[in-house]
């Protein structure tokens, strides 16, 4: 008898599930050599997903601690600019959206590095003199996510290492280790406004080191390296030969103390891939449009390094070619003044021996939910132990009313080491 | 001297490039332990970058033959909807994307799999009976691509092997490859409308196979599969235990003389992860939106496939928030009139040996290009020698225009292997 012949049963009924009964009545005449699957059901994830944590995430859902219900939930642990109103995006990006939809031009696929016309707009926008680019220099991505994974897929194998900041932006890790990817990570130095530790940076350098990340402006330090801290960084990275990924996305997010330079105008040696997009400077962090600008005046990564990342952009396609489309009003037409509407990121750190009550900054932060109903991010999820994060994305009567609760939080948990209890009220 | 100090040139000149130069003179005092980068630069892409190969776009790409200058080009090679205005999409999913801008709602980030309230409307349009689905079955991906891609991932280590259709959809390959996952092309039967061969898919499976990829209704055959046949798939997947990836992005684009059975309906056994999006049927392939719908009643897949494929969503989070925030609109408001501009894809045999000035498949498509200007995709794209595909989205006149050339291609270089040219003539 034919395996493939279905026999159905309850033929009669209103044709429900219809689950299929084979005929395995005998041996079944089955045709070639049947290297025996085993018989019986076992769907296990793969070690690619079983590598992939995103500790933001991973923290941040895991945390099961119920607010304070007598206190509203202030959160400053996702800098989301957008939930409170308080920072739309200009009217000018909205607009070029329905222009965009309006035109009926932007529907169809786009090539999966996207629009020329669109990477044209991006190329001027960053095109300088000391740093040039082109077109072709520029690809668009789903996010600046995105950006960063098509970097490194393009540059490290598996096994090889890429030189990670801590405290530092924990997506470098999530996909680098999915990728089999070692990280290490060089130390930021709190006393020295977050800059790098270069000797210990260099210190990690080795043969199977295949980049060095470099995120100014950082996030989450909020800290921005002047030119001369940049020079140093691109003296390691000639000296070590190792190209950079720049992750810039908070590029030109600066107050007006200190100045963003693009590492790229810095050096024609060095090759770079300068990782930005939309989602931080015009607060729309939802549309997912990133784009990587290709640096590399000496031609060190040639045309290979450049197909690879055209080749890596085809696997699932570019961003939504609404967003595309609009890009070049956006970059245009967005007035001066709204980027004045900066938003940065504050760092906090707790002095934990005055906090005998917590282990750590996990509980730290847990206890600060239970009793305050404020959530802020543990150090933990960058790499770095007893620190807390807080946005200032929330409009100021929140931060103010967050800031009070987390000064009655303190006063109610520290312990001088010493001294008196009065001492600690200050 | 401290190897960290730059010392800079050209001072009192105008800032240009700064190149960095670094004093090198005598034995640099590295830190720790130097292990000899080597001191020349060497940047190579990834083995998964050369891994990475979409045949579509490598041969459209590579396809240098210039177009007869004396003819328009037609392209029939490419299957976007959109690029003739003779479809567009309709306007209540143009409406819906002003809706969701207007809010101002959508432009935060959502969770890296989706919005709660439009997974809860993905749900529920494909809920019935047969194949239920709640809000956390469902995954909104960066269009239909990411949704293969995940799902490969989450089920396939390195090594192991899935198995693909026989002429298939290329994306399957170029995504398995890129992870060092082995591809087994498995037949259609073209005698049998496009048929799987059964015996020769259930002859590929071993012990390394990770799933099945059933694409149905097809790209590029353009077949639906009756429910008889896609129960004796099911039954291979049963006996095999072998989980299912169902490429469904073209359900119900049928032709009236053909019913699409969602392949979850006629299984509660077998464990189905099933791929689509807007792109075909809302004619919005820009746009990038697409989905996985788990189906898994016998809990085979279980939580810790869901996680996964959570964990692996947050690589670089899903797709454009306002897509996501129209969806609602989008599937409930679109009329069913609309849904009747069916599109679908025709494939055209090629007798090569009618054709003996002709290598192959390609060489017959490049001439066409050269003769008649016009664009079709050779077989070889879907791993099937001796076909050509042509795409129908095109405009009616456009289409005429096409076949009308084609024809006088064929009468051009069609030669009987016996018999007079009169013969020919048909
Ligand atoms: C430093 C840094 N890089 C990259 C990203 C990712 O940006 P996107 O949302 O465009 O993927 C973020 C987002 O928070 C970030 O803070
Ligand atoms: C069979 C099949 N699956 C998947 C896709 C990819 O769809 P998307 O553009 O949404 O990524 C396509 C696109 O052509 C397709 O034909």
């Amino acid at each position: 008898m034919d395996p493939y012949v279905i026999q159905m049963h309850g033929h009669g009924n209103l044709p429900s599930v219809l689950d299929v009964h084979v005929n395995t009545a005998g041996r079944i005449p089955v045709p070639g050599k049947m290297k025996g699957r085993k018989a019986r059901w076992s769907v296990r994830p793969s070690d690619m997903s079983n590598k992939t944590c995103n500790p933001i995430r991973a923290i941040v859902d895991s945390m099961k601690v119920k607010p304070n219900p007598n206190k509203t939930t202030i959160s400053l642990s996702i800098g989301d600019p957008t939930v409170f109103g308080n920072l739309p995006t200009d009217q000018e990006v909205t607009q070029a959206m329905k222009d965009a939809l309006d035109s009926g031009k932007y529907n169809g696929y786009a090539p999966s590095i996207g629009y020329l016309s669109s990477r044209e707009e991006v190329a001027s926008y960053y095109h300088c003199p000391e740093a040039p680019l082109e077109a072709k220099d520029v690809i668009l991505t789903s996010g600046c996510s995105q950006a960063i994974e098509l970097c490194l897929a393009v540059l490290a194998n598996p096994g090889q290492n890429i030189l990670v900041p801590r405290p530092g932006f924990p997506l470098y890790r999530t996909l680098a280790e999915s990728m089999g990817i070692e990280v290490k990570l060089y130390n930021l130095l709190p006393e020295k406004s977050w800059e790098i530790d270069l000797k210990h940076l260099e210190s990690l350098i080795d043969e199977k080191t295949a980049c060095l990340v470099v995120n100014n402006p950082s996030n989450p330090c909020g800290s921005v390296f002047s030119r001369n801290h940049l020079q140093k960084i691109l003296a390691v990275a000639t000296r070590q030969c190792v190209p950079i990924l720049a992750d810039e996305i908070y590029g030109d997010m600066v107050f007006s103390d200190s100045k963003f330079e693009p590492l790229a105008t810095l050096s024609s040696n060095v090759p770079i891939l300068s990782c930005g997009g939309l989602a931080k400077r015009w607060l729309v962090p939802g549309w997912r449009l990133g784009w990587i600008l290709i640096h590399d005046r000496r031609d060190i990564f040639g045309n290979e390094i450049r197909d690879g990342l055209v080749k890596l952009s085809q696997r699932i396609l570019g961003p939504c070619t609404l967003v595309q489309g609009a890009l070049k009003s956006i970059l245009r037409r967005t007035p001066q003044e709204f980027y004045h509407n900066t938003l940065s990121f504050l760092k906090v750190g707790i002095e934990m021996e005055q906090f005998p009550e917590f282990e750590n900054d996990v509980e730290f932060t847990e206890r600060l939910v239970a009793e305050q109903s404020v959530h802020c991010l543990p150090g933990m999820c960058f790499e770095y132990r007893n620190f807390f994060r807080v946005v200032i994305t929330v409009p100021k009567v929140m931060m103010l009313e967050a800031c009070s609760r987390i000064q009655e939080f303190c006063e109610q948990h520290y312990q001088c080491a010493e001294g008196t209890q009065e001492e600690c009220d200050k």
